[in-house]
């Protein structure tokens, strides 16, 4: 372990603020390691939308769900999915841009977005500051499509609140490392063991850190998955002009 | 900027590896930051495959169209985007997973991937390890899941190589800041100045590292994106049990 690992270890999910702005060269630190990370076949299919003004920040946190930590903390950055930029170029060159019909384009497109999410965090971690992801921009993301600007083939896939941490929040346990790693071939023999064994762990970190409507971990995936999570996101995808049937 | 923020703007992707190996507690520690990454509603959907087999790292290779660096290098993690213990959590609760027939969960996973996988390589490059990010696996993903033998509601989105470089890449330039960083709300009206300028500097690159057949990015990306990249993903994804038209 150095330091570093120990920083990515350590990660946790802040939702607790102070009331206290990011300086200038922190925040363009910060952005300018997200601008370093790779991206398939260097598309550069990620651009970030930076909000600093709280009126804006106000809309994302209702938008989100009523996230109160996308008001109270002073930066939101939006990671867009970006193949606006691709086809302005390849149509410079008098060609044309085909490959945001394909599903496959959505799927290298918020990988590229998730790797520019990590980078972000693990920067502004290094920085003292706390983060939490945001999802919730998937909720409603035609709204955020308008109140962003975004122009056709862009899609908002996530967000992430950064500020300097009020009240730290408690790591959450993970499933096992038998759940998450696999050597040479996916062995799913002890998966119902290691599902067994987490449910009590989490119900447990719930008691400790005094939440009362903590459940396990099956009963909590369900209340998400047992339905069709985020409707919206079909539909405003379609509509910005990308394809999902090829 | 600190020495994390510095080490992530060095990231660069190297294709030439040493015949050394990855002790053991390196790799696991790296592999641990990944397992402490966030995941959303900590669904846990992601799981690493880890491939040290000289064959089947072989087999990857050829999978991925001829990259050989991944039979070079000593170790290959594919990261697997993973509703398969999801939904064997939610069924020992006797209900019922439905968000992985939605294009919101491949888009909800597909960025947990790209966190994972930022997180590993970051991992790595802080122990002195090139890394370079795979997306060819989806080149022939039905051959991956057959290799990695990975079970209905699993998907092998992306891969890292990971080992000791021996003759380290040059650092890809990337379009100016402008086109890739807004502020409160995208503004498009740089780009085409933007988009001109950086394919002036692609080309002085390649011409500087001795490639003489380096095109701009325009035509670059068309090289990709005038097709339906990878068309193979589609239908796997559908015959691993993944819904996209909700």
């Amino acid at each position: 372990m150095n330091e570093v690992t120990q920083l990515l270890k350590s990660h946790r999910s802040d939702r607790s603020y102070l009331d206290k702005p990011i300086d200038d060269a922190v925040l363009d630190d910060i952005i300018e390691t997200a601008w370093r990370a790779p991206t398939s076949v260097n598309s550069q299919q990620v651009s970030l939308v930076v909000v600093r003004d709280a009126a804006t920040r106000a809309r994302i946190a209702e938008i989100a769900g009523g996230q109160a930590w996308i008001a109270q903390a002073p930066v939101f950055i939006t990671f867009v999915l970006d193949m606006h930029k691709s086809q302005m170029a390849i149509e410079a060159e008098g060609k044309q841009q085909i490959a945001h019909q394909s599903l496959e384009s959505l799927i290298s497109g918020s990988t590229d977005i998730g790797i520019a999410l990590a980078t972000v965090m693990t920067a502004a971690r290094s920085h003292g500051l706390g983060v939490v992801p945001i999802g919730g921009i998937r909720r409603e993301p035609q709204a955020m499509i308008e109140l962003l600007n975004l122009p056709e083939l862009t899609f908002p896939v996530a967000g992430v609140v950064l500020g300097y941490v009020d009240q730290p929040a408690e790591q959450k346990p993970r499933m096992s490392l038998a759940g998450f790693r696999h050597e040479t071939r996916y062995d799913s023999t002890m998966l119902p063991e290691v599902i067994r064994a987490y449910n009590e762990v989490l119900v447990t970190h719930w008691k400790n850190t005094g939440r009362t409507d903590g459940d396990n971990w099956g009963n909590n995936t369900a209340s998400y998955y047992q339905h069709i999570y985020f409707p919206q996101v079909l539909p405003a995808i379609v509509k910005q002009g990308f394809g999902i049937d090829k």
